[in-house]
């Protein structure tokens, strides 16, 4: 899965056309992908968001677009060096690498912002220019994966090395999958959950590779989780905490979110949300809290999102909004350390 | 240094002090040193923090004692559970845990209180009972550790496995180093200068284990770096941020803090600052911000604390106050993807 080469085709060639209107003594122009709301649209056949056809234009003819203009060529040429020396940049890097260039980013959320433009002209996500923010996940269970980054092209790992797990930095989230024992993709909102399934052998017992998603799953993670979906035909669970916030990290994973509307091969549309359902808190007596103020704004939010139209998800929202409670996954400990493995996530994977 | 056995049996003679006043009909009483700030003391000859001779007494026929009498009883028995279980907890799952046994605990910052009584009892840190925070660093270079923890033990893992590194989760924390081609440790603030340094093979050029600290690091991560300081012989260097927050990273690796003076072994008093100093600021013409007012009265706060007494410290901190500006690792970006390894850690590795 090593997407070098095409992501520097695609850079060359936005780089030619650039070159090719200076030699024909036009100004450059540059078609980028509209990323307003207006021009998020969902698409009800696949199931996740989209960009519409509307699109804008920067012309460096123009002195309000030049300055974006010349800081998104920069953006494109730093991404292509980072390819050819083979090289990875957090998003951090590249906002101080700007800084003896004079191309005029005064905070990291600009260049962070030409960095989103780039993916849309280019319709590739910034990993493939080996460009990340700084978070990872952790991924444990039996699979082996082999890499392609320099160094360690075709070096093969397994995925059980070390029990502490491994993270899904910028070498694993490019590494091929090549086998697996495992049948099912079991992934977990917390760290403390993710090492409890280590510990207990569950990945054993549920012949799961265990994901942790730390919250709201990177792209990387995210990818990766695809990948093992798509290419080894593992089904994917989620495994979150019982709120709003928890819900909605599943139905990222699940349907994609606006904010990578742009980005293509990132959604898991057959991806279940397990729990922590609403029923759930009911039916375990799980230990809970009431729910605040922003908790109950954002059930609104989302059940007036169309992600959440079917009914299945609607019930989940007035099952939350009625009961005005939340408990998070580590509250089965109440029953038990084992209980989480032997009792609930058991019955909710078979 | 697998220290399960120790603490069972420290555990255990605890459990029986209890049972033996009780046979005896006598209230059961424990002694537990005094952590208020008037009983911790820097002892100068050592280099950290130590809690000095006063003790405080919980009294079981004290009504004011009685609850949280009670509730270290329970997280003492919830520790050996884990122990004989050869499991570990995070501190949250410990909390939920607590719930079925009406110990009564109201939210989780009251029992994380009364972990840190049954260090203060035991001498032994939460770390030994396999109790751990939810956060990880990460470590990555030429040293060979050997796994303790149950299905693991006796496996050997190179810490070049994974080019993303490892995270110093409880399995490599208690797992034995065993042999060495590093002859440095390096560690680092953030996870973008850990990438880089393992992607430019700084690692291989310095001779060095490299430590993403991620912050004020975890307890696990400085006893893993004093670890490969005493056991293997490797000097540690620190790389930080340049603000007073970078620098009291690096201080209390180097000398501990007052919430561990009850935590033995946990110092590396001869390891080293590299920087960001202040001085780098003004002699690399590093990009930098305008400290903040918070920035400035951590300044006078650590101008005043006696880790920092030496002269050498001392100075960092009026430079830092004549310059009233700070500067990001990633700040020597602005020099090319390569200037940090190639010229400014060679200069001070050197």
């Amino acid at each position: 899965m090593n997407e070098s080469k095409p992501a520097i085709e695609t850079l060359t060639s936005l780089g030619e056309k650039i070159v090719q209107a200076l030699h024909e003594k036009r100004y450059p122009i540059l078609e980028i992908p509209d990323r307003t709301t207006s021009n998020i649209v969902y698409n009800e056949d696949t199931n996740h968001y989209v960009l519409g056809p509307s699109r804008s234009i920067r012309d460096s003819s123009n002195v309000k677009h030049v300055k974006r203009f010349a800081q998104l060529t920069w953006v494109a040429s730093f991404a292509k060096e980072l390819l050819k020396t083979s090289r990875t940049s957090s998003l951090r890097d590249l906002y101080y690498s700007s800084e003896a260039f004079g191309v005029g980013f005064s905070e990291q959320s600009e260049s962070d912002r030409i960095v989103t433009d780039l993916e849309c002209i280019t319709g590739l996500p910034r990993e493939s220019f080996g460009i990340y923010p700084e978070e990872h996940s952790s991924i444990y269970g039996e699979v082996v994966m082999c890499y392609t980054v320099p160094g360690y092209e075709g070096r093969e790992i397994d995925l059980t090395v070390s029990p502490d797990g491994l993270p899904v930095g910028p070498a694993l989230m490019t590494a091929d999958p090549i086998e697996s024992k495992a049948e099912i993709v079991l992934a977990v909102e917390s760290g403390g959950m993710f090492s409890r399934l280590i510990e207990t052998k569950a990945w054993k017992r549920f012949k799961a590779v265990l994901i942790q998603l730390g919250g709201q799953p990177p792209r990387s993670t995210r990818r990766l989780m695809r990948n093992l979906n798509a290419i080894l035909g593992l089904p994917v669970y989620l495994f979150t905490d019982g709120d709003p916030w928890g819900m909605h990290i599943a139905k990222v994973v699940i349907s994609g979110s606006a904010n990578s509307a742009h980005i293509k091969d990132l959604t898991i549309p057959d991806a279940k949300w397990i729990g922590v359902t609403p029923e759930d808190i009911v039916q375990y007596s799980l230990p809970s809290e009431p729910m605040i103020d922003a908790d109950l704004k954002r059930l609104d939010e989302l059940a007036h999102d169309v992600r959440y139209s079917s009914s299945e998800w609607q019930d989940h929202i007035q099952q939350f909004k009625k009961l005005r409670v939340k408990a998070e996954q580590q509250a089965f400990s109440r029953f038990g350390m084992d209980y989480v493995v032997d009792t609930y996530l058991s019955k909710k994977i078979s």
